[in-house]
């Protein structure tokens, strides 16, 4: 089923490094099974770290292959390093993303590399990718590219700057990142608008967190400038766990409500994705979750993009 | 000083009729100060309707006339019909806001008149204005212009031809209100769209929610067809009491900070709404108030549309 837009989800990825507990491997498997049963077709399932230092996606590899295991998924995966790359690309995922700062600040703090470093680390990922695996997509997300807690305003020139040299150094695609939730829809369409000059088709996702409440606003900003790929995450889960007071990843169920209302097709069935609420609250008891669509439910009268009713409606 | 949009405060009517407990008076000439002070200059400040059905509007006049001693402000108020029309313009106010349902069963739950009988009811109280203070403006606001919770889906047309109809029988303005939080941002590009193609200048405020999340994207979304006018409530309160989970008017705060930080001047300080919510607070103990900008705070390196520093980075 052709699609207008690409629903990426974080959740597994984003959301589980950003909360202190683990969720145990078979709750992974049962989350990942019910946002595939709710149609989502590309979803960041883990983070190739060393296991020290998050504990939460040590069981990366056991993750991928169960994910491997569902037709048509495009399984992803993000590595911070050349190491991670090198143990994503043995596992078997099929797109790996790496985040990269457009902050000096944030970068040091972050994977204790500059910026400069970091091209140089996707470039070998890059010839890594090309000897190991060369059907792996490598997408690279400019992370603070609307603005750092750390450094505060991030120059325009700069995330542009670092967008054409990470085209350059090979990543497929480069998305924009607003890691610490500073953006705003003016900002996101000029700074899409002046990447896409740059580097054309390369550029990627859109990457939205909902801190102040804007992360709707900006991915409709950003769809309006042509971006058909958004990251959000299942429940709001996550944010990153090194740029303080930056939680806040976009709601998946709100955006695709958003969408879906809109007229714009995700693939994705919200009255399965609110049930697999309970799928992610199972495995991580206590946890907030977060989104405005499940509490409110889905609107009278409302009618899915591709012309279908919710299937409350039609029993 | 000029601005690029206006907002316009409804919490003092749309948030205290929502909420059960009844604000006294005192602190309603409190919050109303602390809105004021913060830059606001239209407020609708109360309802005129009767005080057996909503008690905490029976000092309507009272709050009308404390708000007639700011310099600058629109002191606007509700009226759902002639009568009160009578009693508001009697008041003093400055502009009158009329809802009319562009849903039948919304209309008759809510006013127990048809949309006719309603557009006559404005007829009406246009010759009433005409006779007794023909400088007051006269908005009629459409209400669920963008969906009912009763009805469900809401005809384009009905809303067109609505606002042909209100415009034609005297209304200076004609608003769009997404009463019932159902609104998406490509419906409200388009009604906006069309109704300025019927009624040209008389188009008038967006009153949308935030009942799904997506209030803001929905505000962005007018902004970008021309609509100048904001609606939205302090701390976020209120919604319709006579249309069932149709709570979340859109949060000042928020609002004000998307429009701040897109270059777009409000007037508004941001640092003194988010300390009048204490006041808000003081007024209406243990009520919920919402906003995620004063959860997160301005962000680092923020700048006012205006160029002027926040206060706290100044000092």
């Amino acid at each position: 089923m052709p699609t207008d837009v690409l629903i990426s989800e974080v959740g597994p990825r984003d959301g589980l490094q950003s909360v202190k507990a683990t969720m145990p491997t078979d709750r992974k498997f049962a989350w990942i099974d019910a946002l595939y049963d709710a149609g989502l077709r590309e979803i960041e399932v883990c983070s190739f770290v060393p296991a020290r230092l998050l504990p939460q996606m040590a069981d990366a590899a056991e993750v991928v292959r169960h994910a491997l295991g569902k037709p048509g998924l495009t399984v992803m995966a993000l590595v911070p390093n050349r190491r991670g790359a090198e143990a994503a690309l043995t596992s078997g995922v099929h797109k790996l993303t790496l985040p990269v700062s457009a902050s000096e600040a944030h970068s040091m703090a972050n994977v204790r590399k500059t910026c400069a470093q970091m091209v140089d680390e996707v470039r070998e990922i890059v010839a890594l990718r090309n000897a190991l695996a060369p059907g792996v997509h490598i997408e690279a997300g400019v992370s603070t590219a609307f603005g750092c807690t750390l450094q505060g305003v991030v120059p325009e020139d700069d995330v542009v700057r670092l967008a054409a040299a990470l085209a350059e150094a090979g990543a497929d695609d480069v998305g924009l990142s607003d890691t610490t939730g500073m953006a705003n829809p003016a900002q996101v369409r000029r700074l899409f608008n002046r990447v896409r000059a740059e580097i054309g088709e390369h550029t990627g996702a859109a990457h939205l967190h909902n801190t102040r409440g804007l992360g709707l606003a900006n991915c409709l900003a950003a769809y309006d400038v042509g971006v058909r790929t958004f990251d959000s995450s299942h429940g709001g889960l996550g944010g990153c766990p090194y740029a303080p007071g930056a939680s806040g990843n976009v709601v998946t169920e709100d955006l695709v409500f958003m969408f879906e209302a809109m007229g714009l097709a995700t693939g994705v069935d919200l009255e399965k994705l609110i049930h697999a609420r309970a799928v992610l609250q199972a495995g991580l008891p206590g946890e907030p979750i977060y989104g405005m669509t499940p509490e409110a439910g889905l609107t009278k009268g409302f009618v899915y993009a591709d012309g279908h009713l919710p299937r409350e409606v039609q029993a």
